[in-house]
């Protein structure tokens, strides 16, 4: 069997030619997972965690979601807009969250599973800029967020759409319509809504159903697409963010609950502290998402890492990080939730630094178990910026990824002893049959890495990764075609677009 | 307590002061071994290298080796040059060759613990080149050598001294007096010595005992020096390498066995063949060490990487890498000795490339168990070039792991109840008392990093990582000063060398 035979599990079909064909999709890590904690310890930051939420309580800005808690029985206080979550309402909330789900997409081969061992890799999110090697750092506009979904579709190693590039030179009451077209025109995977209210969020929905054509009822039983709720750390959840938690348990779509708790700054500057603040405000917004609705699709988010203490900058992928990642991931089995992490940077350019942060962020969230991997292409400056060339390095590692997490075959063909008994000793492997009958698929080919010598990568003009990366994005976006789209629902679509704009659009909240 | 105090286990002494002090000396890898393979596949791998120098044997180029194996009751064929090892001798030599051992220092604190958990790190080893930002890639020069001496010594976390780069200014014959009294007089670390003969092997022995103040027989108790073995794969030991493991087994010194298996190139295409052979020859090379003086201490060396089978290049950092040290690992514990990994890159220059590949492979050591991760600091390349700048980029990265390998404190302090209570939702922690007891030591301070926002970095002249590298080598170089030494010594190390300097050097073998 060669190499490719370990990939052949997602490709259906038997394949005759000799190309190294890779299949990204439904990935699953079989590495082992990396505690941070002893499992009495894990509980004690576990019990913490319900302490805060349950004798300090949590600020809830929104009325609706106040009334929600009300009616659950947690105690909450109007003057102060304190909410105290009894355990007893986690428990509860926990018993109903789903530990596994699957968030669909156009096609079934566009299905990602969520939790257990099963890990998606999600683009960049919310960053307000973009920036090439070509024009630098500018306001992203909505050709920009087209791009990146673009860069998205083509690598199957991206599995989710997200947040993506801000289009900024489409008005916020207008955007979603075209950020939400864009996702459904150019992309097969399930999609990414902001919760900026309801009104957006229901509009965003409405293209949803269309565009699938699902109708209500069929719409609530498939979850489609995603939200990211940032609570306000510390203990606060502000009024969209309740809203984006309500809107989508009734819609049955998922949300993603990140608390923003940065150790130093939102958060105590312990890791351990950092992670009993995230913990119970995570909790919190699941036992939200359950009341409204036992059984609504949610993902435990975390954000965890710690800032400069000089600047209050925040930092990725230090050591810090990589430990919170491991302790995120632990509590996120404690509860058997699907864990969100991600892949961050604070460096100011796609160098050096922007892959070493990246690289240790994502090795933590990896043997970390995480299940939604997110900022995990494209994302540079702490997001605020996406970055072209950065997306198609980050790539490169999701791919290699991709490639560890597949087992190696060791059948005994595999072992080689006859190959080495028919090689001399000091002579080589080129020409033998055991080689000829596997070289052409025996390994994995990079996107980026180029493996030349000196003399030849400097004839070919002396470039880093990073430069070559700017003619890889600028190729695909050239060659991108987008995926056949029903003519009726298109039309639909744009009618609604049409309408909605017309009446002015939806405001954000 | 502060996070500071998680590394104070390592400076004996109280530290009063509110700088954050850290020790990266004797670390510990606490994080889980990843497995490649099952036990039984383990065991079947072990077995088919049995085969392997049992049925097809070994061809030994040294005839002192051949009548070491033949004197032990191994087969060997004066004709063929074949040595064929019984697996009985194998399981003598694995009885005998010590798990764990002490590799000395000039002091008990620069001692290195080497098999169990204990992990240390190597600099670039072998590069004929030298290359910075300033003048590019050249020829290495013994300035060059120095300098990358006094940068090992500089950071705590490189651990034992290198191959380093080629003193190409020095005529061969004399090469290793000039390295080996650079590494005595500018590093309390312990040294590296080439197997390049026994004349210049027994040059560097006497040197060894003279700065060291050892007689014969209390340096060969102490093992203070240590040489690398490569094979000439497959299925080869070539006369200075079989000369090596005899010269440093007969003094007591450490050799680290490593088979040089591409695959595709010198080892089977598929990675477990590759592996098959790496452990036939690393068994036959621990072997002939253990014939020579049983309990001789030998580390089991791997450098299983790919091919790219287009070219023939090889490849570093690559998955098929990350999976052949998960299971490199794996062999080593089977066999209950020390291992050496390494940390590499084919890029040729200190760019995105350069990083990815250097952390993947450096994470794939670190799952696998590595005890030697050499080639761990400024090594491009595929090893042709020593890079300054890459080098600090690299100690960065091994700081970061020398954190991540420090657990948590979990204490009930750090779960950060109390100062939780203290703070308002929506607020921050920037003030409170929990956070300003522990903010000045709480978080690693990067070496290269740069957290300031992109204004301030631009400010600042837009530097990458690598160029801000630049600067940082070019200081620990001006500021560099050499650990003391015992001047009487220093007067017969240098009476020593002028001797044998007169008496025409030793020539190679």
């Amino acid at each position: 069997m060669s190499r490719r035979s370990r990939r052949g599990r997602h490709h259906g079909v038997a394949d005759t030619s000799h190309q190294r064909k890779v299949c990204y999709r439904n990935l699953k890590n079989p590495l082992l997972r990396q505690p941070a904690f002893s499992e009495d310890r894990l509980e004690a930051i576990h019990d913490t965690a319900l302490r805060v939420i349950e004798e300090l309580g949590i600020k809830v800005l929104n009325a609706n979601a106040r009334q929600y808690f009300k009616q659950a029985g947690a105690s909450v206080d109007e003057e102060s807009l304190i909410v105290k979550i009894d355990r007893s309402l986690v428990s509860s909330a926990l018993e109903s969250a789903p530990s596994e789900f699957v968030l669909h997409g156009r096609t079934a081969a566009h299905d990602v599973k969520l939790g257990g061992d099963n890990i998606g890799f999600v683009s960049v999110g919310g960053a307000p800029h973009i920036s090439d090697l070509d024009h630098g750092k500018r306001p992203a506009t909505l050709e920009d967020t087209r791009n990146i979904i673009k860069l998205s579709e083509h690598f199957d190693v991206i599995h989710l759409q997200s947040p993506n590039v801000e289009s900024q030179d489409i008005p916020v009451q207008f955007r979603h319509y075209q950020v939400t077209e864009s996702q459904l025109s150019l992309s097969q995977k399930p999609c990414f809504i902001y919760s900026r209210g309801s009104a957006q969020v229901e509009d965003a929905f409405a293209m949803m159903r269309i565009a699938l054509g699902l109708d209500q009822q069929e719409f609530a039983a498939r979850p489609c697409c995603y939200t990211v709720i940032n609570t306000n750390s510390p203990r606060q959840l502000d009024v969209p963010m309740c809203q984006g938690i309500i809107d989508f348990a009734l819609a049955g779509q998922v949300a993603v609950i990140t608390p923003f708790t940065l150790a130093g700054a939102m958060a105590p500057v312990t890791m351990p502290g950092a992670l009993v603040l995230q913990h119970a405000e995570a909790l919190a917004g699941i036992v939200l998402s359950q009341i409204v609705r036992a059984g609504a699709p949610v993902i435990y988010g975390s954000f965890t890492s710690n800032v400069d203490m000089k600047s209050g900058s925040p930092a990725f992928g230090t050591p810090e990080f990589v430990q919170a990642a491991f302790g995120a991931g632990q509590l996120a089995r404690h509860i058997r939730l699907p864990w969100r992490g991600s892949a961050a940077t604070a460096s100011n350019v796609p160098d050096e630094q922007a892959v070493y942060e990246f690289l240790m962020s994502a090795w933590g969230s990896v043997l970390g178990g995480v299940n939604m991997m997110v900022h995990a292409a494209g994302w540079l400056e702490g997001g605020l910026t996406g970055s072209l060339e950065k997306f198609i390095l980050d790539i490169e590692m999701l791919q290699t990824f991709a490639e560890i997490f597949d087992p190696l075959n060791s059948d005994d063909a595999e072992l080689a002893f006859e190959a080495i008994a028919s090689v001399e000793p000091g002579s080589h492997f080129f020409g033998c049959e055991h080689t000829m009958e596997r070289y052409q698929t025996a390994f994995y080919e990079p996107l980026v890495s180029d493996w030349s010598n000196f003399g030849q990568w400097t004839e070919n003009g002396s470039q880093t990764a990073t430069q070559r990366a700017n003619g890889i994005w600028k190729k695909i976006l050239r060659e991108f075609e987008a995926p056949a789209m029903d003519v009726a629902r298109r039309e639909e679509l744009t009618t609604f677009i049409e309408r909605r704009s017309a009446e002015g659009g939806a405001p954000i909240d």
